[in-house]
């Protein structure tokens, strides 16, 4: 049985090979980790090479010097809550002298970027120069402004827009930086459909206006019915978002109800027609460019992980290889924290015939395989078994474990959570009902008491057990919270309000436990949370949108409108302060608190007006308070972040879910994943999910006793391995995956050159520099 | 030069091959015939072979057969109109007298089907059940309800409602069938994550519930805030929808803004996420069975098309190949308006060596050659040429045809396009700008004058030159509407309304021409205008789903809500007839001419209801002149049409931009199409298009006098093919063009049970009816 000879080789010593390899030099060692480091994260930062760089470089890349510079991005975005229109305000000379901070700190990382990198390339990274840039502006308007404030003229801090620029331009926020050049390479096909869209508009607009603007028809608010073309090609322009109908069509159709139809043809051409081709384009681009990027990402990778080998290869016959001390050497440095089971794990895979070193092949996987997450799982015994075997082994309690493995356990506490959604939604003023929840509360402890009684604890709190985690934590945070809450109420008889929601939220969050019993329910979340990680880079792009046009808005905006306190009866409140709104529609609408007065608001109305309804209540309002070419600043968000950043939010749901459907089919696995089939140490991830694990285990423990000769099996007992990315791989990931596997190992991809040169739509194509991969 | 070689040798005598076929059977013929016409128009009808059968079938399908039921369908949905509530009220008697008579020619056809199938076929087909069940259930209704008027009793003329099924169970609409398949096989994955969705939509229901309900806040209209939970999801579902947002969060929000975070969570898991998993599930459904009903399609036809040759064949040699003789006899039948050129192309195509006999390979491509739309162009002179040689071959007049073929010609005309826009904006009555729109007319009217003086007049409207045919027509019609417009103006001092109408949209539309000069544009039209037929389809899809729903709204809405002339003066006039609208959203918007009292109207609503904004006020006015439960009757169609059809029809519109993409790309040429090309006698598209295709022919032909040898051309002389498909493709059609290249020339295919249960979610896997691949 050759896998039991191999198990049983691990601990062997290993035949000396034909000649020891000379002591690695330090450097070599940390050049190499470097280049690993690089491929495993796809950092493509061109650094050099020299032993003093290199330190630098990983110092550059701990993970301390990054949340530094993360944490000052975020002081420098957070300061706009503290300066005028501010939440809460602070004098200009602390928000500028933190602004002055946090400049610094880029300056900082920028130069020390400066001292690893070869000067030809940092002075032709166009990031680089952003930042610098950014820098020496915002300097200059912060003097200004001040100097300007000294002397008592309100400035405009202009510079603030500027900001989502360093957040933009990092190295570290790639993610981000691909979605902008996304949005970029679409733009020029976008463009054409949006003027042949906008020409159609217009066309429109001209027909209704020859169509109505005599007829004396008036609108429900009384006001005369399209009669200026600007008028008419905003209303038309708001009816492709659907906003405003069918309230524009009503007085034309209530005239005559033909003309109903030139508002339906209008709606099927620029609502349906158009706005699907613009998803088409932004999907095909972002396709097109995605599969791209990942091709060149992925030649990258291979160019570093060779680059890696040739700094540590020795020759061994007639191949080169690396050995097996120095493959050690190198994972400690790219991995610390690398456990030593895990590590032995790698290079079982990577030194299949336990030769005592690694060949190209092989050595090439290694960013990869250190990229999989595998989590180790102890198996041990239930520490109650250990501690008093005679008990837990005995029937009531072998009972008691049957039964909460058994599935109807499962249903009964389904029915129970029902029968608690149903006490939530009648009156809690009942004390009966409040009593109930007590009940609720102490069924759900004693329900994970149980299951902690039967399946071991560390198995059932693993690493990845999500849904074992999500439900203990609502329990205990439930019962802390009603308990705090209790205490609070009968001391001081009075209801905290923001303990009371947070009890409430908890209590119906509860509830969702029910998606974990229907298998249906938590392939679908599992889905959506797998996406999660890489929809934060969504969340980045739209903050970048959000933060430029909420600075635009908060200079342009601020003050127009006030909120007044609902008990206000202040005249002044029902038009919110401002005269100009009088019969507007945003005043009728009681839209007082969307304004732009602090950055909190700013965001949130920039939130209305991404999900479109009532926009043109919300752009009219603000027009009215300042001059009509304010609906433009709405118009322009529209333009953005619906038709460019929604499209491409759905593009990538899309795509995601596809690329999820297709493996689901071909089953992508990699060599790695395989192999740890093949040593039989892998794990199917579903046994652990149901806490089914303990009982394989367990069954084939006895089995051991029996003396079965399975060897490998006895070799790794306590070892059990589980690959954790399995089903947790992004979209990326996948694509990338997908795509080396059709690189042959012996190729060596282009030169680094022609991989630059890869994109098609290369905005710089003799430039070859490393902004359209990093 | 074997190409002049084989040109020449078109009219040759052909060799005569070793035997002489027997006269071929007029039955076998028929036979034959009818296999390839079924492969050609992918009819998949199964008939008996018998020869009256056979000459029945070919009956059944002739286009007066279908035209007529067409007819009778129409007849039968139009009725809505004439039955209470109607738009042109009819006695029972008349309307019920029509539709027996639908009726008795529905049975007919029927009748004629189940002389044609064998019988077997006939009774398991659920499309001849569907239709049996309707007739009759049709005539139940009409008695039961005739019955109850006679008496004085008012029923419900329910079975309205089936009318549809004659629409979608003809088996002429099979592409309405496969689009309700689609959603059909849809619908178990979509199941879940509605549930899911469902789901969410009630915990928050809940949360909203406990967090605002006690707080005793006021909607702008002052009625209490999410208080009851039926009444808050309601309002939550409605947000899914964006219609009444940011209105539900303003009450919570101006209590507290940490409140707007609820909301905002809401909106990005439900409207965000939720709705783009829906498209995406609808999305990959629809590209799966679309995939697998265009495999079970292609291999069907192939099967036709092996049928019709075994018929025919006959041995030569080693092979089995069918005559040229019989093989015109057969294209003349399937297609008997074929002209003798094209006929002749297709036989050239066909027997590649001039062989006297088409081999099996060839003869299955001959459904696909039928359908590729060839225009012969009969290359001749400009008639004015021929006529007054001298005056049309003079400098003065060639400077003005070489003046009108050069680019500037375009752009003076776009110059005065836009100049006439600006005219048309500007206000009419000033008597000096409707006197310019006689010179615009004028010049547009020279400028066709001049292209046809230029250009062939045949060539110039050739069959396909949409943009030409366009460009006159507008002018044309817009001359006569004007004109009629004065002449009614002068004499009776009368704007007559219709007229006017029409004169104004067609003096704007004539603006399009602008298109026709931009490349980019006419690009994305022509891609647009492409995708025109298949949408149809999804008009038969929404046609079918809104008649049901509006026979549905009419029996249950009518007469509850009063639409009053807009200068009434009654006081219901302001609540729509109905006191219970009284302080309702829906009469405060004057939406009282939404209603369900005759069929256009039913469905002008219903279309407002797929564009969803303000659905909630029309589904709470129906709610108030009813009863609450009328809301499920609006959620019911936001999900059938929203949630599946428009998803199904952005799909589509994805796909068919990918597909049109990839062919870019790729250029999916068929052999045929290589073929045409490579005989010389192909022109492309676009020297047609550009009308440029007379230039290259008249320097052609200048060549021709040249003597130089070119044979193959002149042998061809006055005979050009163009491909009028190519750029006019169906996605159905490229993705079957596209599988079928995959599929093997001698690959028969499997067998024709396989080819019918291909379907991975067949409903019915154990009855291999034919209603699968109809």
């Amino acid at each position: 049985m050759p896998g039991a000879h191999r198990a049983a080789g691990l601990h062997r010593p290993r035949p000396s090979s034909p000649e020891e390899p000379p002591a690695l030099e330090d450097q070599d060692l940390l050049l190499a980790a470097a280049y690993v480091s690089d491929a495993q994260y796809n950092r493509n930062v061109p650094f050099e090479t020299s032993p003093q760089a290199v330190r630098l470089y990983h110092f550059y890349n701990h993970w301390t010097m990054r949340a530094a510079t993360y944490f000052f991005i975020w002081v420098d975005l957070a300061l706009a809550l503290f300066e005028e229109p501010a939440l809460f305000p602070l004098p200009f000379l602390a928000t500028s002298i933190a602004e002055v901070l946090c400049l610094t700190a880029f300056f900082g990382r920028l130069v020390h970027f400066a001292k690893v990198t070869p000067q030809m390339v940092f002075w032709k990274d166009t990031k680089n120069i952003c930042i610098m840039v950014t820098i020496v502006l915002t300097l200059i308007d912060l003097i200004t402004y001040g100097s300007l404030e000294a002397v008592n003229i309100h400035g405009v801090r202009w510079s603030r827009a500027l900001r989502p620029v360093f957040l933009i331009n990092f190295p570290e926020s790639r993610q981000i930086r691909r979605a902008f050049r996304s949005i970029r390479n679409t733009l020029p096909d976008i463009l054409y459909v949006f003027l042949l869209f906008i020409f159609s508009v217009l066309i429109f607009s001209l027909m209704a206006l020859k169509l109505f603007g005599d007829r004396g028809l008036k609108t429900v608010q009384g006001s005369p019915y399209f009669t200026n073309i600007l008028d008419i090609a905003f209303e038309l322009y708001v009816l492709v978002t659907t906003a405003n109908s069918p309230d524009v069509m009503m007085p034309a159709y209530e005239f005559n109800w033909w003309y109903s139809l030139y508002f339906i043809t209008y709606i099927i051409i620029n609502t349906y027609i158009f706005m699907s081709v613009f998803l088409a384009v932004v999907y095909n681009n972002y396709r097109k460019h995605l599969k791209n990027e990942i091709r060149t990402l992925a030649y990258l990778k291979r160019h570093k992980m060779i680059e890696a080998f040739n700094i540590l290869k020795v020759k061994v016959g007639t191949e080169f290889v690396v050995k097996e001390a120095q493959w050690r050497q190198l994972a400690k440095v790219v991995e610390p924290d690398i456990s030593s089971s895990h590590l032995e794990l790698l290079l079982r895979i990577s030194d299949e015939g336990q030769k005592g070193y690694v060949d190209k092949t092989n050595f090439l996987r290694l960013a990869d395989l250190l990229n999989i997450q595998v989590v180790t799982i102890n198996i041990k015994r239930h520490p109650l078994e250990a501690w008093m075997p005679r008990v837990y082994q005995s029937s009531p309690s072998l009972l008691v474990q049957k039964m909460v493995r058994h599935r109807i356990f499962v249903w009964v506490y389904d029915v129970i959570i029902l029968i608690n959604a149903i006490f939530i939604a009648l009156d809690e003023k009942n004390p009966l009902i409040s009593y109930a929840e007590w009940l609720f509360l102490s069924l759900y402890i004693i329900e994970i008491l149980l299951k902690l009684y039967t399946y071991e604890p560390r198995a059932y709190f693993g690493r990845k057990q999500f849904w074992n985690w999500f439900d203990t934590l609502i329990i205990i945070a439930a019962l802390v919270a009603t308990v705090a809450n209790t205490t609070i109420q009968s001391a001081r008889k009075y209801n905290s309000q923001q303990i009371l929601d947070i009890v409430l939220i908890l209590r119906i969050l509860r509830l969702l436990r029910v998606i974990v019993s229907i298998q249906r329910f938590r392939v679908i979340v599992t889905t959506l949370i797998n996406i999660g990680p890489t929809m934060l880079t969504f969340g980045g792009l739209v903050l970048v949108v959000y933060y430029v046009f909420a600075i635009i808005g908060m200079e342009v905006f601020h003050g127009k409108v006030h909120f007044f306190d609902p008990g206000s009866t202040s005249p002044d409140a029902l038009v919110c302060g401002n005269p100009a709104l009088k019969d507007s529609a945003f005043a009728r609408g009681r839209y007082c608190r969307n304004n732009f007065n602090d950055l909190p608001a700013s965001l949130i109305l920039l939130t209305e007006l991404t999900v479109v309804n009532q926009w043109h209540i919300l752009a009219d309002g603000f027009a009215l308070v300042t001059h009509q070419a304010a609906k433009l600043y709405f118009i322009g968000f529209h333009v953005v972040v619906v038709i460019l950043i929604v499209n491409i939010f759905i593009a990538f749901i899309l795509e995601a879910f596809f690329v999820a459907y297709s493996l689901e089919k071909s089953e992508v696995e990699t060599a790695i994943e395989k192999k740890i089939q093949e040593l039989g140490v892998g794990v199917q991830e579903e046994e652990v999910q149901d806490g089914k694990l303990i009982d394989n285990v367990d069954a084939k423990d006895s089995g051991f006793s029996g003396d079965d000769g399975d060897n490998k099996r006895k070799a790794l007992k306590g070892l059990y391995f589980r690959i954790a990315s399995k089903k947790y791989k992004t979209v990326d990931a996948l694509l990338q995956q997908m795509f080396e596997s059709e690189i042959a190992p012996e190729d060596e991809g282009p030169s680094l050159e022609e991989i630059l040169n890869f994109s098609p739509s290369d905005v710089h194509p003799k430039n070859p520099s490393f902004e359209n991969s990093a």
